[in-house]
């Protein structure tokens, strides 16, 4: 078939536009007998019928497996090597309690970047000495929390962080363990990576004033030096950028070993997944085979002991293991020239994934509840929210007989959807429900209007009941003036509650589906 | 003084980094003689002490005035040329019940595109007549309940609503008016437009496509054809793409009147508003004139009577009678070569703002708190939040002591930062705070780690005290090994709130600001 000149260069179109590629969709997606998706064993049109749509579905077993997977990997190959890992799960991709004891079941620890995010590892119950608390800017009310709570590790992020640490260690009577984030002048994404010597970045203290300050934790005696950090970017397929920037931290790790211990090194996060059928990241036991032999050459080299590694994955574990399941509200094909691009507009949009409008991030889509002879078209699956660059997935192929009604789901919306969703346009947040072995359950309940009206001010605490229809008859007058008489009425508070109609809440949560 | 290569071509160092520039900040704002920022007569330190920070911060009378100046504006200029002006305030800007009530009082409607934006405006008591609904895929949920309660206006954006909305009102036994968006193929941004044959875009039905979906809404008894709407684009400064898409609109329009009235003509919004101090929007009253020229113009020219002329500003009425308040945590200098950039850390960032990480979107700033004699430094300021993208003010220079506990305050985040505000690392949602005649009141309460966790179906109900001292204690031996001896113990559901001690919730809360 031709290529659509509207599609982008890498996507062709695909013989059956009902295919699950490979490595795109949770291990346990299947299309059953009759056509419809199934993760975890649960139908998209009973995920759809029991929590609406859109909905964040999260296959557990996927991302349980992904964890274990993922420890076993590197413990394997750091064994070669002969050293451990620490794997931190880094919750920013994704946390709620439930996945966090998922995370901490499958031997991993948890990175926390915010007071919030601690107190959610904490409510799930992760023992303090697992977790380790990141921040370019931690208030001083977070230093004091961690501290005090006992978080294994916090990752000092500027010089001026090392006294506010060392106070808050002190005045709890507790010895701090803490790495310092570097900034090791790589910057790695996808299949590229830029090497300089000074990154113009917030996160990390310049290179060479490494020894310095490490100098300057060790003088702390309430502190106590575990080694250096650093995080080359997000979103990497390949090893090279990991092999520079280990490089250097080894050369640094090397010199800081004159002045004392450096029992380990954080090699941060940033592997990458695949969110289209042409994306093509390493699989996780190749990147922990190569780092691990990245890590023993450059420790050879200098003679120096190979340290405990620590690494951060997030995507790479929660990423794939979710999709979000969608139904189609309208479509609306556009001719280009000689082109015709098929907008289909879902119930949900940026408010639930940010991805694509951020940073101008590519998915994939299938009919979820049907498969279809029709040929494929090339689609751009929009949102409902009143922006034009509110895109779901902005180039892929659906059956051409793609309708209203139709239930979508989009993979590899595990990572960075939920924890970046908003209430633009005041939606509401999707649920989040969990399957596996055929059952679904709510991990994190929806947002309803009451939840999105909670917190003005201005709505009378009874008024949730708002009444739709004591506010006043339009007129519809056959010149199409519409009445403004009650102009002045409207300005009154508090009016709008005292006459609700007993139901009325109820009509109005479903409009924020 | 010499251009920082690292600062943007069109910012160049100011003599004096204190100034409040013309134009930037709401009307009330001031410096008093101690240096301090005040705006509606509360200076920037008593809503920091008051209220915590980060901080929006909504100048009430600012912004009831600019609401109220612009439809006198638009009034007087159309009243010049023989018709009248419906403003409609574009909700998705801001809404909350209290702001939706200032604009009623100011005499304007309400835009909105989503049930949960119908719903706040009608929480606020505002006439479901005045209320316009927008929307390229609203609901079936959402027409009916719009319908049921009698909005002024539906904005129909593809042909298939036709029908739905024609259903719906009939179900309600009513005639519901409608307008039809159309794609004029113009769009426009800032300085620039571009006008095509055809749109790539979701919203509205294509243009030659027009006469044929107004003949199918003329033929529904319960349908209302009030005339054509187009929108096209956002922070525009000039007039010229909204006198093309107003030729294109009332060509259209002359046909239209074969076949029965055409009361009126949506030019839909897009007025811009100045960010930095070389941002030169075309002020409202300009705007009106140049519009009700362009209308008489093309009306005269094809022999047509001027229609009701309707308008959706949002952005240009609240955006810069809003500021948002922050304080510093750390400040770093990142020298690239000889050029030195200092990183200022607030205490908030992309989720309070995303506008910059979503569209690289500009801001300015000033030291909210003091003036300073120090010589001008380029900054960066910088939120809290995991990601390097996590940018609130991408240049401007500040007095170069800028220090960890200043407080900075941003102008022109009226607009699309609160509603597009996210959780992102769990940082929860700065309160709004209204000032006015050396007042401050509350509209919208921020969140605390509490409605963080309220949805979270892992936390027993009971368990925001959450214990973060029962969960074990960390060793902190001189080798830097974690103890993760309480693995087994993490897993385990609900144990985390049984012990927990009092006053921890407080303790927590704190983090999250």
């Amino acid at each position: 078939m031709a290529h659509n000149p509207l599609a982008p260069e890498w996507l062709s179109s695909p013989a059956d536009a009902n295919t699950l590629t490979d490595g795109l969709w949770p291990s346990s997606a299947r299309r059953t007998d009759d056509g419809a998706i199934t993760i975890g064993g649960v139908s998209a049109g009973d995920l759809a019928a029991q929590f609406g749509t859109p909905l964040y579905v999260i296959d557990e077993t996927d991302a349980r497996t992904r964890a274990a997977q993922l420890r076993a990997a590197f413990d394997a190959e750091f064994a070669r090597i002969g050293t451990t890992v620490r794997v931190y799960y880094a919750a920013k991709a994704f946390l709620s309690t439930e996945v966090a004891r998922w995370m901490v079941e499958a031997g991993l620890n948890i990175d926390v970047c915010s007071g919030g995010e601690l107190a959610v590892a904490l409510a799930a119950g992760v023992a303090p000495g697992r977790i380790g608390f990141h921040g370019n800017n931690k208030s001083r009310a977070e230093i004091n929390d961690a501290t005090r709570v006992g978080v294994g590790t916090i990752i000092i992020d500027s010089p001026v962080e090392i006294e506010r640490v060392a106070e808050a260690a002190g005045r709890h009577g507790m010895v701090q363990n803490v790495r310092l984030r570097v900034n090791s002048g790589v910057h790695a994404h996808t299949h590229e990576f830029l090497a300089t010597s000074h990154e113009d970045q917030k996160f990390g203290v310049v290179f060479e004033d490494a020894p310095a300050l490490v100098a300057a934790i060790r003088a702390q005696p309430s502190l106590n030096f575990l080694g250096l950090h650093c995080h080359i970017g997000s979103q990497i397929f390949g090893v090279d950028g990991f092999a520079e920037s280990a490089s250097r931290l080894l050369s640094l790790q090397a010199d800081l070993l004159a002045g004392g211990p450096v029992p380990e090194l954080n090699l941060g996060g940033g592997f990458g997944i695949a969110y289209t059928s042409v994306d093509d990241p390493s699989p996780v036991a190749d990147l922990a085979a190569a780092l691990a032999d990245i890590v023993a050459a450059e420790c050879a080299r200098r003679g120096i002991p190979v340290p405990v590694i620590a690494i951060e994955p997030g995507r790479v574990i929660i990423g794939p293991a979710g999709v979000t399941l969608y139904e189609v509200g309208t479509t609306k094909p556009v001719r280009i020239g000689e082109n015709t691009r098929l907008y289909v507009s879902v119930d949900g949009g940026m408010s639930d994934n940010a991805r694509p409008a951020l940073y101008g991030a590519e998915y994939s889509v299938r009919i979820a509840d049907r498969v279809s002879e029709a040929a494929p078209a090339l689609v751009r699956v929009a949102g409902k929210h009143c922006e034009s660059g509110d895109i779901v997935v902005d180039a892929d192929y659906l059956p051409g007989d793609v309708a209203p009604g139709d239930l979508l789901m989009v993979p590899a919306t595990g990572a960075y959807c939920w924890s970046l969703a908003s209430n633009y346009n005041y939606v509401g947040r999707p649920a989040v429900v969990a399957v596996a072995d055929g059952e679904a359950r709510v991990i994190v309940r929806g947002e309803t209007i009451d939840d999105l009206l909670a917190r003005d001010a201005g709505v009378p605490r009874s008024a949730h009941e708002v009444s739709t229809s004591s506010t006043g008859e339009v007129s519809t007058s056959s010149t199409g003036e519409v009445s403004t008489s009650s102009t002045g009425e409207a300005g009154s508070t508090g009016e709008a509650g005292s006459t609700g109609a007993a139901g009325s809440t109820n009509d109005m949560k479903e409009t924020t589906r």
